[in-house]
């Protein structure tokens, strides 16, 4: 092992995520020091050679890398705030769930402090960390991203999302969003079919199949949402699936299962269908969403 | 070619999906018979070898297999009700889109003709049709689909989904629901990053990715809702998930992007949690949307 891969690195907080950072430090050999609120969540670390810091001062001055992973934002101005002065000249890598703004807050703050900061978006659950299948996304000092890449690169694969740093929190959010929109539609599907007698288990690859086809869809929609342009490409306009729509929830009403999962796209279409849009693509729908 | 292969086969309904199918036939050598309400949509396909009928009766008289594709179900007993008696003892293969009550009823219309009836739903837009990429749901009469397999098979791989006839327009239906909730929280995604200035076309990569990766989810929560116990492997509670979906609206919001696309699922995962289910699976809100 490298000497600038074996450089240590502070984890405070140590819920199942942090548990599951310091875990994957730990596994690739960097001196670890953790701190929780209550030290005996660090014991599962110890045999695995994680050092326990008395309080969180002395966890931030182990390390010039300092990962924090807290229940919320709240928790990590009222944990930092009293070592802001011993953060000072540090790297702050901010992995706790929060929103764009949350993220640029606590950037500002650090920065009032002179504190290094990153805000990070961690695209993975505690026990895909360090796996192949684990990213975690960047936003804040391309300088302390750049530093510490090669440590953070032990978490999953590191994207940087840009110097704003709110941006990590808001294309995680983004992605989070698409995935709970796609488990939506695959949840009232699955429980559409079992509905009527059909084993969701055997519908489950034919609607996966689907799924990952349809998904190729994604670059097409994604070019006409960021040019506000909806015309071009139009396989199946919007007047037709406005008028086809019915069908979806009718059919979910017939067998007794709620469509309101996927009830909201129904004004959506009629509305642009109604303002002169309906030779256009589904996707101008977003447009009734800004405001 | 086979002479099997070349059976004769007339299409009812010239719309864009009916043209599609009437072109599959006849690039694969079928005799075509074809007719439409207004007799020029049969334009088209003339040079392309397909006969046009003066009336549904011709058309009908002129093959075993009758095809047929309506704007909907209504215009399907309209144009097939004169010609019940001359449709005795042939096949009818209805893929006009509908809900499988409607599906159910036209069954039992050509049952009490003597007609052998396949409903159909069709996994593909016009332009796909005979394609790798095309796929169509039949169900109803097992001996007419393999019967006529090898014909079906010229507008896409045929899967017959059982003999209740309604079991292909209802898994059509689930299937056009999960994209619909796929495309929901992908244009939701998409137009969230666009608030923030990052090229929605250059975040398209990342989220189909992750689109498919967590699709892999799909067989677990099938498995889930087919059994009704979600309880099994679970990495995220839905608390926890409920507790962290407030972020995903709220900074949204932030960014003026209203999130009425995702919303649905806040109410449904704070009930779950609310009646003692917190430590289950996410795909257990299924529950709540049972009648």
């Amino acid at each position: 092992m490298s000497t600038s891969s074996a450089s240590p690195v502070t984890v405070l907080g140590l819920g199942a995520m942090g548990t599951a950072l310091a875990g994957a430090f730990l596994a690739s050999g960097h001196p670890t020091t953790v701190w929780n609120r209550t030290p005996a969540r660090a014991e599962p670390l110890l045999p695995l050679g994680a050092v326990r810091a008395g309080d969180v001062a002395g966890a931030v001055e182990a390390s010039e890398l300092v990962v924090v992973c807290l229940l919320d934002y709240a928790s990590v101005r009222e944990v930092l705030d009293p070592v802001a002065g011993r953060l000072k000249g540090r790297t702050l890598v901010n992995l706790t769930n929060g929103t764009p703004e949350q993220a640029r807050e606590a950037a500002a703050w650090a920065a009032g402090h002179g504190i290094a900061y990153l805000d990070g978006g961690i695209m993975a659950v505690p026990p895909g960390i360090g796996t192949e299948q684990a990213f975690v996304l960047y936003s804040g000092s391309r300088d302390a991203f750049d530093a510490h890449r090669p440590v953070l690169e032990r978490l999953g694969a590191a994207h940087f999302a840009g110097t704003e740093p709110g941006l990590a929190a808001l294309l995680d959010i983004a992605l989070l969003s698409g995935m709970y929109g796609m488990f939506a539609g695959v949840f009232h599907a699955l429980a559409l079919v079992d509905t009527a007698g059909v084993p969701a288990e055997e519908f489950a690859p034919l609607l996966g199949t689907w799924i990952g086809a349809m998904a190729a869809g994604i670059p097409h929609y994604a070019r006409q949402i960021g040019s506000g342009e909806y015309a071009d490409g139009v396989v199946s306009n919007v007047a037709m699936q406005s008028a086809a729509f019915g069908n979806l929830l009718r059919a979910a009403e017939d067998q007794g299962l709620s469509p309101e999962l996927i009830a909201p796209l129904q004004p959506l279409m009629a509305r642009r269908v109604a303002e002169g849009h309906g030779h256009e693509d589904v996707a101008g729908i977003v447009e009734l969403l800004r405001r």
